[in-house]
């Protein structure tokens, strides 16, 4: 599969150029994550390894995996082997491998599960093992990982240490799911589902571990000295407040929670589990009908990185993790998988292009920890996190995304995201070559071209995305009638060499209102074309943002600008200025004419600092 | 001086039959204030003393003793005269009067002054004493409290053991001035500007007595886990950081800053003291300019009860603590005795019938500590808090309010406040009596007549209200112009017996906008008429508030509603409401007609649960 994408392959090589080389620069750094797998470390030394740092190597790693299966590159590939060697080197006799219980804290593995991220490390270890494996075809990180495993199902098996446990941040469950299929051992996958079935369950795994430790709080006591006094609060924070097929609110630190989900939707789908399934789906709705962000964003709360009540979204006190938009991206791919259903899509396509996507600059090189859908002017991106977890998860969804355009089954082909490209996949026996054309998402016309040596017969399934408002079908050059099934057009027919199909989104910019609970967007509205979400920056508009308001009647133009390269926005509206001299005044604002102009969310705050903000004042009277 | 007001004197009744009897039960109750007085408590028993509880025994003393000085009550005046028999046993041989640090701390006295608010509950003790030798002419609790701060003066003395040491929690500094004043002793006032002084000095008082407890942090310890690395912070949040005359923004827990401020103004008036007014008059403009809700409430911030940076002001999330709003009546006060400016009593109204008024429930039995300006429904009065500050200090306040009305001078009288009641005052010999009558705030004129025995002259002068939009003045019937000073209109004239002075104020119902930097408030206004700000509630309205908004240009009407006894303000508007299924769509909100109807902020919250805002939207065109 190869992705030519006017949008997406340039953003791909500046992850490629930029970003993986300058997260592989701070992993190198002196006393930092490769130093760390030296072992080397003694209590005392400075740089003492942090109980995250191989999840920040192994994400890095199966970043740089994903561009090399596209690309091979030399120095890129000796890079990962080193990190490989190092990890295989910190890796103990019985396949443990972790620095922190290695060096920091040794003889105390897996007594800590609810806060030392133990088994989170190891996930993100096991998906880059999957990910090297399936870009190289090399198996040194794969036994690595596959070792490590081994030693975690046995020791949260019958008679293990930790038997009955399960990580404080899920993310081995969908590792384990992965690793399953690369190995075809189904072992991963019986550990994944009870590390899932144990959660929750009564009596909790966290007050055992904590009483076999005799009482004594775990690794994050300091920075959560109320633990003991919101016993809910804290179970809910990890989601282990009840086992996983009771919960029906969306709760707690929000990259933990989609983590979890898209290990209940894989295993659901894998096992056929119909109260998994439908665990997923009540999830969903309450998600998506009280805690989505506009932009896709989701986990509004800072102090639990998570989710606050139904229609808790603030805009510039809001939190919207970059890692919970990914995380969200992961979720909606395997709702859509075990579902069929468009709608999960729509969901990933607005987390990806906005609330994702915003996590990184345009050069690739500085970060957003949280994106906010509002700014008085302070917020920048930063080079790097003291919690490195963002920027490297931001390498590898978009060195991935091969994985997210497409879904075959044995029916044929499901198109989720157009994005021009080739994909090539078998189906009954021949090879079907399908290319897609198209400047998405600036325009919504897309081309397909199929491309197979005898005529075959599949289904192919096109989404329509719930902005387009109007839909044109044609099959070499015929309009066609086709089938709506779950937000997608079907088509079932015999497939030729040289079949042309056009799909034709109307992409007409729209305003988008929330419910009214949502107090953030009360009396305002956010602009969007396509699956992309507007936002007002100051450096494009006369007057602060916060001054801005746009008329609700009028039309809005698009305009391409050329300094970004990117569509604005444009909507006749008015600036609105305090008249007072102090801070209350019975003088009514002044008010002028002026035009609002907006450009898409995922780019804001690379042109220095200002206002910015998404959802926008409506004017009063035709000003 | 005597108070007849249609508006206040039945709310003043309501705390002296309802409010002043319940709070004394809630201080009565087994193992609570009273029973800790005696000293019984020992280790390991239940309803250990709280290191507050003086304060809240002297703060209903005190409301106890303004009620007593208009009318004597035999019951009110035996509980009194029990609490100050208690107080009395609790005394220590030396002077020492404080529960928690003789039986649950003992030896440990004044080695905590960072946190444990000893000499807060002094303070209050010693306004208490003062209040209640005012009202009865009784000296056993001015003995008391005098003995007490006899024995702080040499403590914090040289050569004490709190040497150089002051409070975490200002207020005896205020206390002490009183103390002077009804002793007059000016010992007090030299401590009280010692206390002052020291306050912010390097080294850091604070530091020193953690040093000299062996580094062990102090008593909220538990709940400032991070005060260690957030240094700068916790200073600010006692307004420790520098020297008080070096300090220009109003940061910190804000019930501390008012009373610090207040008695800074004290000390600033006593002794001439330029660099003392100098800062007051700065800390005062960064307030009202940047830091002021449009009810007079202030300290936006639940993190610590206080200040957050300049403009953040959130309704809903707001917290504006009634005490902080009481104390800002008290700085107001002050800063007008200070100035002979009007603009400080401008503040100090609409902090006394809007922000501090709302502490407590129409039936004076239910207070609110947090008096945010919008609610999604939850918000309720409580009987009674763990920390009791807020309803004591609202029945103080209310039953002191004859000092807030005028300030006489060697000139002449000042009317800040239309009260209808009679004030008594001696000028040049003659005893002059001027009854003020007025059905303000639910109208705008205001008569006095002169009694005075034979013809003197003296200045008056008659606060012209920021809001009023029109003045009209007459003496004796005739229209006259009079010389306006510092938001003042001065009658400087002979006065002679059954001298009749008419002062109408125009009091037309006015739209107030903030500064846009003030995030609430973007694209709404607030309804204010004469001192009274509105709100509208669930109640009076046909949706919840979040859907209404009001036009512009409309007319604002005053409609009486006989079921509260209140003005209501009803204004043209709309109710909108949210055309979607989920959480966002792109159907415009529906729109329809609706007259908006408010009443006053106090008042909010006295039937039953409903939306509630102050900051209302406005309407799109013409609706």
């Amino acid at each position: 599969m190869s992705i030519t994408d006017g949008f997406w392959a340039p953003r791909r090589e500046i992850v490629r150029t930029r970003s993986i080389p300058q997260q592989e620069r701070q992993l190198r750094a002196k006393g930092q994550q490769f130093d760390a797998l030296r072992l080397q470390w003694q209590p005392g030394d400075e740089h003492e390894p942090h109980i995250f740092w191989e999840s920040d190597v192994a994400k890095w790693i199966e970043a740089a995996s994903y561009v090399l299966a596209r690309e091979y590159d030399t120095e890129l590939d000796a890079s990962v082997d080193e990190a490989i060697e190092l990890l295989a080197g910190a890796q103990q006799e019985d396949g443990y491998l972790n620095v922190y219980f290695t060096v920091v804290r040794p003889g105390q593995r897996f007594t800590d599960l609810q806060d030392a991220h133990e088994l989170y490390c190891a996930g993100h270890l096991i998906e880059a093992g999957v990910a090297h494996y399936d870009a190289t075809g090399k198996t040194d990180l794969l036994d690595i990982v596959r070792k490590y495993a081994d030693l975690i199902d046995r020791e949260f098996g019958p008679g293990g240490v930790a038997e009955g446990g399960y990580d404080g941040h899920q993310e081995i469950e969908l590792a384990l799911v992965k690793l399953a299929k690369a190995t075809g051992d189904e072992k991963y996958l019986r550990l994944a589902e009870r590390l899932i079935d144990n959660r929750g369950a009564v009596p909790h795994y966290f007050d055992l571990e904590r009483d076999r430790r005799g009482g004594v709080e775990g690794y994050w006591d300091h920075v959560f000295p109320d633990r003991p006094s919101k016993e809910r609060w804290y179970k809910e924070y990890n989601q282990s407040h009840l086992p996983v097929r009771e919960q029906t609110e969306v709760v707690g630190h929000a990259v933990r929670a989609m983590y979890m989900y898209t290990a209940m939707a894989d295993l659901a789908l894998h096992n056929g589990d119909a109260s998994l399934r439908a665990a997923c789906e009540r999830l969903w709705d309450d998600l998506v009908s009280t805690k989505l962000y506009v932009t896709g964003g989701i986990g509004a709360l800072h102090s639990n990185e998570g989710f606050g009540p139904a229609y808790f979204l603030p805009d510039a006190d809001g939190y919207a993790e970059t890692c919970a938009a990914i995380g969200l991206v992961f979720w909606a791919q395997r709702m859509a998988l075990l579902t069929g259903d468009a709608k999960y899509v729509d969901v990933l396509e607005r987390a990806l292009y906005n609330g994702a996507l915003s996590g990184a600059s345009e050069d690739g090189t500085c970060y957003f920890y949280g994106n906010p859908l509002a700014s008085e002017g302070d917020v920048t991106r930063s080079e790097w996190f003291g919690v490195a977890c963002c920027p490297p998860n931001f390498a590898r969804l978009v060195s991935s995304l091969e994985h997210y355009i497409y879904a075959v089954d044995d029916l044929g082909l499901t198109v989720n995201l157009y994005v021009a490209g080739q994909a090539r996949f078998k189906h009954a026996g021949s090879t079907v070559t399908l290319t897609q054309s198209t400047d998405y998402p600036r325009g919504g016309d897309i081309d397909f071209t199929v491309n197979v040596a005898e005529t075959t017969r599949f289904e192919l399934r096109l989404r329509v995305p719930e902005w387009a408002s109007n839909v044109d079908l044609r099959v070499n050059g015929d309009v066609v009638s086709a089938a709506s099934e779950n937000g997608y057009l079907l088509l079932d027919r015999a497939w030729s060499m040289g079949d042309q199909i056009s799909l034709a989104l109307q992409m007409r910019p729209v305003r988008l209102w929330a419910d009214q609970r949502v107090a953030a967007a009360r009396g305002r509205v956010a602009l969007q074309r396509g699956p992309i979400v507007h936002c007002a920056e100051e450096v494009d508009n006369s007057a602060p943002v916060r001054s801005l308001a746009i008329t609700r009647e009028a039309e809005i133009r698009v305009e391409y600008d050329n300094a970004t390269g990117l569509d604005q926005l444009v909507v006749p509206g008015v600036v609105e200025t305090f008249a007072g001299a102090h801070l209350y005044s019975s003088i009514p604002p002044r008010v002028r004419p002026a035009e609002v102009r907006t450009v898409p969310y995922f780019s804001w705050a690379n042109r220095g600092r200002g206002t910015m903000a998404v959802w926008l004042r409506e004017s009063l009277a035709g000003d």
